[in-house]
């Protein structure tokens, strides 16, 4: 198999779509970050990345907070239009008509509409270059009750999506079931 | 909508699998990772978590590189054995077949039959608990020939896949574009 050099490239998949919401002068607002990823698992934390410049970062360094939502399918254009605009210019939850709640940090606004909220108190700020690695302590999930089957979260009702970069930039949908995980590596290990 | 309290989880949908890839006491070894994504745009870098009793921690250590390969779904069986096995007990690179070869950093292993694959550099290692977070510098990327459609990457030839934590745990491949990015949000604006 033939391999091509790209040079350093931030090239991964998947990648997320979370709206990141902060309060900026008291004032909600939500970004959409594709940079990020769970960070730790006893706590709960997860990592965003935020360019220095946006307005997210402004009320993450005002309030120490900052959410993680998941948005469904039904959101995709909100998503993509909270990854196209500023907040500092447009009033992104009246646009997009966002239900906003608050829970159990007071300061820290959350997408109603949106199956999974995560609540997060900043743990690190990281100043990697062009964005600043932002690891936050996950304090509170709340998940919609009409994506939940038998109690537990359902991704078929949750319907998350997935940012694609290359070859052109898009929204995916998840896809079949290709195997179950901790089960299918048994096959190999009975080769031994 | 009726939201329910879970209580701090480290739920997000789309989580990545990522084969780490090390030299630990100079023999190449893969762990599979869930806890990850990309960290800054310029320089590009990447962080994945990885508990400190981990073989490929050890390596890590030894080394302060580490390479990300991202597998298709072809090698579904082998991702989820390099995530149940420890590199302690078995030689994966045989098991899983994998044809191995070394890039820019001597001493960093990658997967042939990954469709990509990044070397880093570690720039900073956090203990959060649980886990550390190992942040890397990406100083080359490579990407499988027959993965390009003119000159660039393909995520249909590619055929990368996602680890679902919830309601069970499963490999899916991705689904449906739903959208095109930083464009259908345009919709919305239009509406001002």
């Amino acid at each position: 198999m033939s391999k091509i050099l790209m040079g350093p490239q931030t090239l991964v998949y998947p990648t997320p779509t979370f709206l990141i919401g902060v309060n900026v002068d008291n004032k909600p607002n939500f970004m959409t970050v594709a940079w990020g990823g769970i960070a730790n698992s006893e706590p709960p934390m997860i990592s965003v990345a935020i360019r220095h410049q946006r307005h997210t970062y402004r009320g993450i360094r005002q309030n120490m907070t900052f959410s993680v939502n998941i948005p469904s399918t039904d959101l995709v254009r909100e998503t993509d239009y909270c990854g196209i605009k500023s907040g500092a210019k447009v009033n992104k939850v009246e646009d997009c008509q966002f239900n906003v709640f608050y829970g159990k940090l007071n300061n820290t606004p959350l997408i109603e509409q949106c199956p999974i909220n995560h609540e997060c108190k900043v743990m690190y700020i990281l100043n990697l270059g062009s964005h600043s690695l932002i690891i936050g302590r996950i304090e509170e999930t709340h998940i919609s009750e009409s994506c939940l089957t038998d109690g537990k979260p359902d991704v078929n009702k949750i319907r998350p999506f997935i940012f694609t970069m290359e070859p052109d930039s898009q929204y995916q949908a998840f896809g079949e079931v290709v195997a179950k995980a901790f089960s299918i590596g048994q096959e190999l290990k009975a080769k031994e």
